[in-house]
């Protein structure tokens, strides 16, 4: 992602949502609400469920979905150490096809600690 | 895809498909027609398997392959429901990592449908 | 599947969603419902949506899954054509990877068939 | 899996490893280490870290990973609660297509939270 | 695969072969014959073929795929190195994912190599 | 790839296997440093390795380790009609889903074939 795409690409991702809810059914709208309930705090904190997220998006191989879970790790505190291991037992899990979407889901990282250290 | 996608699509992937054919044997010459075949009007109307093809491509998560079938079901006739059953299907098979994909097949069908009043 | 395989596939599956529902938490039993909503009638008559299924879960390569689809195929009425052609997509879309399902899924297929003959 | 399907998938693993390491060369052999070494307490806690590796086999869809990793969720004394959340994020991130796996996933995890109520 | 798990592979396969055609349109039969054809000598020979039909079973992580080329391989005259670099090959870009797989792989090859002996 | 299309990819690439380095423990580092050592020359040539690598990215449709390879097997002097064998096995056994990635694949390889003359 280059500079500012992580901007871009939280409109980008709302402008489409609302796309999608114009022609969902009932259906999708629940599997919606259950995608978002899943990630809540619960007996697991709401930041390992990102973590795990995070994982099942990389070994999928989806950049949107690693994206987006790349942010809320970030929003929910997740150390450089931490988002790395999750990331290695992703990558050794998956294999080197996933690579290309460590590369990008790192870059995304980078891009938000900038920000952060940036908006200090 | 962007205003103007779908044209750019047909485009770029007729152009690649010339450079396939100039590089193909006769297997993947007979895969490309077998694979034009299985579309064909028969047991079940072409715009049933239209249908079944956009949903594999969705399962799939492959976009190339889900702007095809997004277009060929348009030129079926497909109504607005239908496809929005046909999509929700192939949501719930294959979970929330086909929802960048489900947003873009939109995003294409939106454009299609109103590319289609401008044209009345 | 081994003669009487149908039954048997049914009861395990039976038996195992009952487990399923001693642990699941409101978000799994959610995901359920919306599971056998999507493939009702409505805009699409349930036997097309049961082909979409069954399209998706060959190109996944899941013999539960297929196992599933196929009986439900069975229940609405599919012909041998009808399902042979949607075969035919998920094949050509998921390529030769997909036969040893496909086996299966036909095997599966053919006990149904017998069994109706039988009851005849 | 059956009654005792836990020593057998174990005893098996077993055995097959020391075949794999019969015909290994040095690649094979330090990937197997790699992939020991991820999953060590470290910035996140090896309970974490089977979690992780858990939501990856699940929505890859891999019986025997799914059932390495309940195993090492038991032994790194995952509650109920928690394996529950970690297997609905997999869930509605795999699909139906996952739920096959999901219902043998928690048959392993049944036999062993039996096991262990023997044990006491 | 248990001691004559390959001969019982090779007329499970070959059974259900048949009942395929039963069912079989053309465009399924032209499938098979073209399935047929990629693996024969031409600019590569037949033996780097199915080396190359052996990963590409073994990433997309199905048995019976790689069973059939593991025999194929056997009979193209693969040595156990060349088997090997093969697999590790497979290995790192599919993951800790195909491990299951390539012990069955191994598991195979161990048979069939044994056999051999037997046969001296 | 538009023309120039790989001299972008391979600096791309450079920047942000930089950037993974900069993130990247132990298990990452070892995990790349096996990654280059599986397509050594060994019992196999390296050429050989490139399509099965080729293989293996093609029918998991990964663009970024397609490119990579494409330009692997031009280094190691593949021809045409190898390349195209290869390719054939990969579409086959991927099925038309993979054919997005044929033409990519196939729109790099003639791009690497028309520098070679300009530079002849």
């Amino acid at each position: 992602m280059p500079k500012g795409g992580i901007e871009k690409f939280k409109a980008e991702r709302e402008k489409l949502n609302q796309l999608v809810m114009k022609y969902a059914g009932r259906e999708i709208k629940r599997f919606y609400s259950i995608d978002a309930q899943v990630y809540q705090d619960g007996a697991l904190p709401a930041k390992t469920k990102e973590l795990l997220g995070l994982v099942a998006s990389l070994v999928l191989r989806c950049d949107d979905c690693i994206s987006y879970h790349i942010i809320q790790c970030h929003e929910n505190s997740v150390s450089d150490e931490e988002l790395e291991e999750a990331l290695s037992i992703a990558v050794v899990v998956g294999g080197s096809i996933t690579i290309p979407h460590l590369r990008r889901a790192l870059q995304s990282w980078d891009e938000l600690r900038k920000t952060e250290s940036l908006g200090s």
